[in-house]
């Protein structure tokens, strides 16, 4: 009987499920649209009914904010999110009635950043913090082998940002306007300049805008965390121009303030493009099958 | 035989030295100017040679940059300060030289920070943040038991500011302008208003401005740290009527969006004052003792 590893990425607008063998090397994969709980629920359950008696753990990366507090009375709950269905949400009871396994249990960026950590440049580091900038921006953050946590998860995507010069956009996050999410996210861009993001050239003027906050972070995220390395991923990312614009942005920020490693090996968008979450998933479920007593630790 | 310990409070303008039990009651404190490394070390030598045969270990508390990884080459080093007699100075190798006992070394505002951990308002969490805010504004992170750290320490007091409203004021950051410690540390102030912060009267508006950057500071703590508790600290927060205007900024800045503990528990000045650094590196010395072999881990 083989071992098998399930994982789920549990994104708000689509779910991402898989089954690894013990190499994570992954066996099956689908994904269907993030719509109510009873639905998509199902879909999960009838995916991984498959591999009953094979799995020895499933690892979830959730969108969030999700309640992370193991001794929490809500732990694994999915808590106040706008996705009205999913507010209060007992993911990790759902899926803990169905199989008998261990569950992992994280936020999808975390899992990500966890994905590259074990598996993608952040290989053999010990801190990593990894952005997602797509249609809404999240960090997550494995600090010194740990996923960082406190009161709750970090919510990076929505640090503040210092206006570009000139720029009157006043950002279109609902809670903090212009925050790094509010001008940098893809509905941002979309909405400042009336077309998707995807449709711009490489050398429309606007990417020197959306580089200079992303390097706002870039330079934030490396002040406050000092990690060894950074990812950008998510579809903004996907754009070839932006990595050098906000390496350049980032570097005068900083003034050489702080002596950080080699920019190229500092700063990079993800080894394991769209697979960083699943694979973290998939890692984070094996590490719940060797070591089920703790849930947080990822060493 | 007494069993004592040994710290060293180095900051950039004056030195702190103490001797304390084994419960951290200061024994003996005595404080110099920081003047050059023969000069000032002589006294910190004089000092501890009172005590040679009962010192049990010796916690150092450093401005900065300092080296913190223990494989390098040049680890307890204080490096790239601008006061230049200090640059490349060894430390702990200085230390070392004079007394065969652990030597516990991180910077100043990290030994602040653990000392308001391990004996002040941040007793029984797991994560702390302590920012001073005075000649410069600095910040130390206890996160789940352990200092925060990766290529580096962290440099939090350089974040970037969203200037406030209709403020022109450029900062005086040498390297970043307006980042905080441009805009809200003590000569910041001076430099602003032309007189001194502790010289303006507690409804002069301008506090307001300065709650503000703070409220920027305390924001950005929360949503990249989640942390349990937030200590501000610093000769610029012994004004009493600014903690109070940084809470409503930072409630009003945060809408809700993250489920912080309750404020007056979360946002603090020191409980241990102008003690929270020497206690620090008592308490480092003391667990240093205890366990000799990493000086980093600070569970």
């Amino acid at each position: 009987m083989k071992m098998l590893f399930g994982g789920i990425e549990a994104g708000g607008t689509k779910f991402v499920c898989g089954v690894s063998d013990e190499q994570l090397q992954i066996i099956e994969r689908v994904s269907f649209p993030t719509t109510t709980p009873a639905e998509t629920m199902a879909q999960v359950l009838t995916f991984f009914d498959q591999y009953q008696g094979q799995l020895q753990g499933i690892g979830v990366g959730s969108f969030g904010p999700i309640d992370i507090k193991e001794n929490s009375a809500t732990y694994g709950y999915i808590t106040s999110t706008p996705k009205l269905p999913w507010q209060q949400y007992d993911f990790v009871g759902t899926l803990k009635a169905a199989y008998d396994l261990p569950i992992a249990w994280t936020t999808d960026v975390n899992a990500a950043c966890y994905g590259e950590y074990v598996a993608g440049h952040g290989q053999g580091l010990e801190s990593v913090i990894y952005y997602t900038i797509g249609t809404g921006v999240g960090g997550g953050a494995v600090v010194q082998g740990e996923f960082l946590a406190g009161f709750s998860h970090p919510e990076m995507g929505h640090m503040l940002m210092q206006p570009y010069p000139d720029d009157d956009f006043a950002g279109n996050c609902p809670f903090h306007g212009n925050c790094l999410e509010g001008l940098a996210a893809g509905p941002a861009i979309e909405k400042r300049l009336g077309v998707k993001a995807q449709t711009l050239a490489p050398k429309e003027p606007f990417w020197k805008i959306e580089a200079d906050y992303l390097a706002q972070c870039v330079y934030n995220t490396t002040l406050m965390y000092a990690p060894e390395q950074i990812i950008l991923g998510g579809g903004v990312m996907k754009q070839p121009q932006l990595l050098p614009l906000v390496k350049a942005a980032f570097l005068k920020k900083l003034q050489g303030y702080v002596a950080i490693p080699a920019i190229d090996e500092y700063l990079k968008t993800p080894a394991l493009g769209d697979n960083a979450g699943l694979t973290g998933c998939l890692a984070l479920a094996k590490k719940s099958a060797d070591s089920p007593v703790s849930s947080t630790s990822v060493l």
